[in-house]
């Protein structure tokens, strides 16, 4: 088994849609994962604001990222976020997940995303932990 | 004002996530868009399967351009989507806002999106609705 | 096994919240239960209105009594609800599951919650299937 | 106007459902209100463990009474629900929203339902705030 500090690293090497996105990892522990990444012109919406797709996607893989650090592979099963502030190019954002409860087969998570201090999207999200470790 | 059943191909010709995500308009009414686009492999996660934020994505679109055909600018104020299926590079997706339900300031969303006639995720938002005229 | 139809019937008698709540089944099929009941004023709130843990409950028990007809025992693991329309003493609400989808260890649903064919609350949620069977 | 913290105390007084479920109020502070209760026999479901209705509407109740601590009447307009853990009869529950977010017209909000020191339930929701005031 990798340990799982490395996991997070691991993922990101292979993910290109979060590389496409430019997220970085800002700190890991186990159960507890931040991610940092900029708002680019190519990520907004109609009303020139970053599409929600976009805060969504950061908040997702560091859910995704946090989850995994216990060690097996693990599946989102229901994710919902709140978009508070609108987002413009050029932004920094931050997603670190707050909540990390490990439950059997499932995992219960919070991420915020934040713009500096501001919380600027909120979100929830439930894992289903397979039986697959990562080696 | 605009013609309402106009809105979302106007949108889309402003928003270059979409753009991004190769999103299609299949068809329009006031309060039911349909929406399809094909996963590509930059929108792969580190799992090979296509990054959550993908479907989220196509969803929200799918949702905001449904609730802007009432003529208002509107915003997500929340959303949620079960991952039903792992979706693969090559699948084509499509995404159909199946409930539409404006109340005042607000709209109840329901997007449905699908490979064939497959439901791979289910997505439920709610808006926001401003004063603002789409022109 | 108990045959999956009267699996409602007998959780609802063994069920005292639901009773305390007024609920009668009003039709059953494996995948589909629709539930009835009327707002009593001991389940308003502070404004005069149903408290939202009203709604919430009768759709969480049309929710769970569908998601076991397909007789396993299953486990609600998330759920939201958006109130839609406020809801008075006497008015005689219906809970019906209008999608319900089973996938190995999961199953996803909506609720729709109505007054007369007026939707007035709306409810998405996914549970855990366990190994046991309803006997 | 009412002083914002007699505001949930108030609410209480007037809301029969909160009073059958036997809630009191721990501490108020604007944005952040705590309440208890125990689980009686007659709130359970038909697997004897407490209806997820009844964590929902302890969380609900938190969550209004702490949105309304802003002066305006605030209406709930999306609530999710996470059920971590199966609650028995006797159990003492207590519910704390730990996160309040006032944006114009919007309220953002987490509730933590906890049984000691065990989170139990997780419950996020959004606030439409009228321009009523609480007198």
């Amino acid at each position: 088994m990798m340990e799982a500090t490395q996991i997070p690293q691991h993922m990101l090497s292979k993910d290109p849609f979060s590389t496409w996105l430019g997220i970085k990892i800002l700190s890991v522990e186990v159960g507890k994962v931040s991610l940092g990444m900029q708002v680019r012109p190519e990520m907004l919406n109609s009303m020139g604001k970053a599409h929600g797709g976009i805060s969504y996607s950061l908040a997702d893989t560091a859910f995704g990222f946090t989850a995994n650090t216990h060690g097996k592979y693990a599946l989102s099963i229901e994710s919902s976020i709140n978009h508070i502030e609108a987002l413009e190019a050029g932004d920094f954002l931050t997603a670190t997940c707050t909540l990390d409860l490990p439950k059997n087969r499932l995992g219960f998570h919070i991420v915020e995303v934040k713009r500096g201090e501001e919380l600027v999207a909120l979100f929830k999200g439930v894992v289903y932990r397979t039986n697959k470790d990562w080696v």
